[in-house]
């Protein structure tokens, strides 16, 4: 008896969690509406996947009830428990406890994740931010290979990254090291969900492109009723409908993305003179509506870059929504002895 | 005989470099117009101090000599050689062989500076960039002390910093991380000295007030008269003079100072939003001019970045303008076995 139940589940393939363990790891990705989780083997290969399910936000009991059958999809109650358990979380994330400090797409306070799972599983669970699940996923298994100097931006609703620098992944002294969507590349400029102005997020972010499109059809009607009309409704704009009326040649949204990629190169242009990677993953859901994001980046930091970090190549994630899952897999297994 | 003269020679004791050897470091500063060199003891104390040697940046040849001439006035020719010497240069050095890959100020590209002091001197040798070494000195010695997740930032002609992480200086993949003088603040903005545009050094670095200072008094030339009788010339109008002359209550100095304000507050938002440090220490020729630039950055960091970066101290540099020379002295020692 399983509610809501997950859609796509697809093992991958048969392998049994009663059969050997060694090596494997569990990985689970939590979201602000969803939860899956993977096996992952030695190799890093995904050979059992829970498929997704949905949440309801309503608070850190009934989410950790869908996050523990999403888990028992892919690792049964009554077989031997998993050898480690990764948990990844859109949230503020203390380091070596586990504890969700602030998540404010789940609205948790101080929960005590890592804990919980572990009593319920009863195997060991490390939590880490997803942004940084993701990265250590496409570093360790997807587009960051062999690399161990790169930056993994993340272009969702929000903008989000993590660096790996010299072989690590960089955490900072409150474990929120790379969260270049608050670099300040308009100065003075937009109201950002943060207490700043001006933020990266708040012009390129999914929710900064539909703010700016919104504003853009207020400002000028006419001209915006093309996008309207796509959207039904002023607040229904997404960024999704800018770039879907771009291709299609209307010339505000045209404008729009036109600024929507100056934009992302003025804030991309910053992350590898900052960081100095040899390789920037570019990931997130904004890639699906306007792929050709990476191209933009790439020209920019080619052409506007310091000479030392002009070198950076840029690519695209590889490992596609599971990456998170993926990640917290991989990176919790760096814990286990042997 | 030596020339030029060195302005300042006080080696703060006489201990002889004649005697116990152990745990002392050379440290030189070569930058654009001088050379500076000191002897540490282990305990970081600035035992000696060559003063400053004037060179004629006229290649790597005769800026050489002097170079040598100032380390001996530390560490006198004859006497068994120090154990170990490091050499700040405001360069992109390469990693692991000390050679200078490009020097802009020193108008030096390639050059084996590493390998030429240590067989002029008898003395393995170890260089790095002086930002680097300013920043290793504040994080052992100075400002930083018991931080291991700080960023020095530099504000001097240009705006240059480090980032030590995790107990780590951060290097990047081109060791160029940390360049954080070349985030982009203002989206499509001024041209800088890099490639780029809109950087936070064409606004906030010395070169970057004095131009937008020269622009101001052009737009408005009664507005300006004040600043530029001060300067004497338009081309002659330096940061220190705006400071000066908005003390003074010039109205226009004074609407420089404040933009400047907004964009050293944007920028030092970005840098503690991107690396989260525990402390950010602020050092520079700029802060001479302004002091309450640092009150700026701490106003800024508290009430614009994100909650886990808004805990970071804000805090003086304390070395002044002989970190460089004692951060490569202590950096080269870390790598003396024993």
């Amino acid at each position: 008896m399983r509610s809501p139940r997950p859609r796509g589940a697809s093992p991958t393939n048969d392998l049994p969690p009663g059969g050997p363990r060694d090596g494997l790891a569990l990985g689970i990705d939590l979201g602000a509406t969803k939860v899956a989780a993977v096996v992952l083997d030695r190799k890093g290969r995904v050979v059992r996947h829970s498929g997704r399910f949905l949440h309801g936000n309503d608070g850190p009991g009934p989410v950790l009830d869908v996050l523990l059958r999403a888990a028992r999809t892919c690792w049964p109650a009554g077989t031997r428990p998993p050898p480690v358990v990764g948990i990844s979380v859109a949230a503020q994330v203390e380091r070596g406890t586990g504890r969700v400090l602030h998540a404010p797409n789940l609205r948790w306070r101080n929960v005590d994740l890592g804990r919980q799972v572990a009593r319920a599983l009863g195997a060991p669970v490390r939590v880490l931010n997803d942004g940084r699940a993701a990265a250590f996923a496409e570093w360790k298994l997807g587009a960051g290979v062999g690399s161990s100097d790169l930056f993994y931006l993340a272009l969702g609703t929000g903008v989000g990254g993590s660096a790996v620098v010299g072989g690590q992944l960089l955490e900072g002294a409150r474990n929120a090291a790379g969260e270049v969507g608050h670099l300040v590349v308009v100065s003075g400029g937009r109201r950002c969900h943060c207490p700043g102005r001006g933020c990266f997020e708040a012009y390129v972010g999914g929710w900064g492109v539909a703010d700016r499109a919104r504003e853009a059809i207020r400002t000028d009607p006419r001209a915006g009723r093309g996008l309207l009309a796509r959207s039904g409704a002023l607040a229904a704009v997404r960024a999704e409908d800018v770039f879907a009326r771009a291709r299609e040649g209307d010339p505000l949204a045209r404008a729009l993305v036109r600024a929507t990629d100056q934009y992302l190169a003025d804030g991309a242009v910053s992350v590898v003179n900052a960081f100095n990677p040899s390789r920037l993953v570019v990931g997130g859901g904004m890639l699906t509506g306007r792929p050709e994001f990476v191209a933009v980046i790439r020209r920019a930091i080619r052409t506007r870059c310091q000479p030392p970090a002009a070198t950076a190549s840029v690519v695209s994630a590889r490992l596609g929504e599971d990456a998170p899952a993926i990640g917290a897999a991989a990176w919790a297994r760096q814990f286990v002895p042997g």
